[in-house]
């Protein structure tokens, strides 16, 4: 009987659940909505997991993905982009479901083990993860090991303020990068600048305005949309440089819904970054795309975090 | 004949040289001004060395703290606080010229290795040190080890940028935090705001503005000062919540001439960091002044890395 993980990535919107040998082979996914309570959603991925799994596997662990995931405690704790209200002890629940062991942290770090062990990090030291999704996580490795801090909760990088007088965020304060730099970031500055009646774009025929819709205005040469994605990358750009200054990655990794903009994010990304950086990191700090496959790489990531933890 | 290391503090404007003994006490120390060629001081402290040291000692090593100081090449790059150029092998010059081994860090990695070894970082695993001299240096200390980053250059907190539009900053860039918060900055920040004719001030009857001179104005109830002191603390407060956001240390430990003003600072820093810290962090992360005599920290730290390297 093959011996599995599962690998648990909580989203704002979907919990993604996956099935992963000891070698990172991602076997079955499936999808559950994140908006219900915790132990119903608990329940749900067991049932799921019973009712989906088409051949018999030997579980041995949980490994859980999750915003604010306290990785020392197995909790996620006051989670801007959930629903969930105060300190959900998570990984207990899934434990005591599953009658495995089960261990929990951000999901970005969780995505960081996962581009570690089987993606595009393998033997780097050094390197932050950025997931751009409903939120922005971050997962800072520093000498091949994932930065938790002295409470389990490093790595917040999405709410580091970029501006003290900006956008309100679902964290209560203003400015937040990620209110500017994530999928809803951006459909945010959409909608902004929509409101100026005098500017002409494409963008006013879609009914609803989603990142996606503005990366496909983007490619077709809409001026609007090609500054929304300057001015995301832009801002993108010169929080990156202040981390580089933290830690000093050698490869900053994109991730997510909006990395999926590929060369509309990533060219003018490249360029504010360099621009913003100290004069002695400049040149030397790698921006890419996470090699792992759309969406996997965070239940590989909270898969092989269960796998890393058995061993 | 009592074991030594040599400990140097590379200041942006004094080179302070300690004979620190195993067991971290300074024996001796003496100082020099740094604005020559690089060579010259090193051959200045070998002649320091020679002439000052009451009785002789078996010098076991150099260890090195400097701006822009790289650990893996041993190397000072492109520091802006200097007037040296370019690259300069320092560790290699100090190891020629005293003939033993030599090693070299940021100025405020060596003050949190000090901390760590013989201060007030005893036994804590996450702890960021800040030094506030002529300008903000950082160590980053991550589960009880200095982050160096990928090249070396980790930790360079005081360029993390605060304001984009703000005040050129000695990197060639603008609104890095050391142009406010620094013995520099707030110097600036005192005649920038003693230009408005029509704030009065009991500064004005001081012929040059010094950080001491805005400390000891507000230890007598001047506003103007007092109200310096809040700005920088705002500006300092807000930057190292972002900090926390990001590796999460259990203690942010001030040192260097500014966080000689004590309350003055510190009073204003604990509440500015407490409000502008995500939820998940508020109420945990100390701020404290460093233990170790004022000026000894970054001596000490420069001596301790040589032992450690030694060990």
């Amino acid at each position: 009987m093959t011996k599995i993980t599962l690998g648990i990535d909580i989203g704002g919107t979907n919990t993604a659940v996956g099935l992963v040998d000891s070698k990172g082979k991602l076997l079955q996914r499936f999808s559950i909505p994140t908006s219900q309570t915790p132990a119903a959603l608990v329940d749900a991925v067991k049932a799921a997991y019973i009712a989906c799994t088409l051949k018999e596997y030997d579980l041995k662990g949980v490994g859980i993905g999750a915003p604010n995931g306290n990785y020392y405690k197995g909790t996620v704790e006051f989670a801007p982009n959930l629903s969930w209200k105060g300190v959900v002890p998570l990984a207990e629940m899934f434990a005591s479901v599953f009658s495995v062991p089960a261990w929990l942290t951000n999901d970005a770090n969780a995505a960081a083990i996962g581009e570690m062990q089987f993606g595009a990090a393998k033997g780097i030291k050094d390197f932050i993860m950025i997931t751009l999704g409903t939120g922005l996580g971050s997962g800072v490795v520093v000498n091949g090991e994932v930065v938790y801090g002295h409470d389990g909760f490093a790595g917040e990088l999405g709410h580091i303020v970029y501006d003290y007088d900006g956008r309100s965020c679902g964290c209560g304060r203003r400015g937040c990068l990620e209110t500017y730099a994530s999928a809803t970031g951006i459909v945010r500055t959409a909608e902004e600048w929509l409101t100026n009646a005098s500017v002409s774009s494409s963008l006013r025929n879609n009914t609803i305005i989603t990142a996606k819709g503005i990366a496909v205005a983007a490619e077709n040469g809409d001026e609007l949309a090609l500054e929304i994605f300057d001015f995301t990358a832009k801002i993108l750009g010169r929080q990156l440089a202040d981390a580089v200054a933290f830690t000093s990655p050698e490869t900053i990794f994109l991730f997510g819904g909006l990395a999926n903009a590929g060369d509309l994010l990533m060219q003018p990304l490249k360029r504010h970054f360099e621009e913003s950086l100290l004069q002695i990191f400049k040149g030397k700090i790698k921006l890419a795309f996470s090699a792992l496959p759309e969406g996997d790489a965070a239940v590989l990531g909270a898969a092989s975090l269960a796998w890393h933890e058995l061993a």
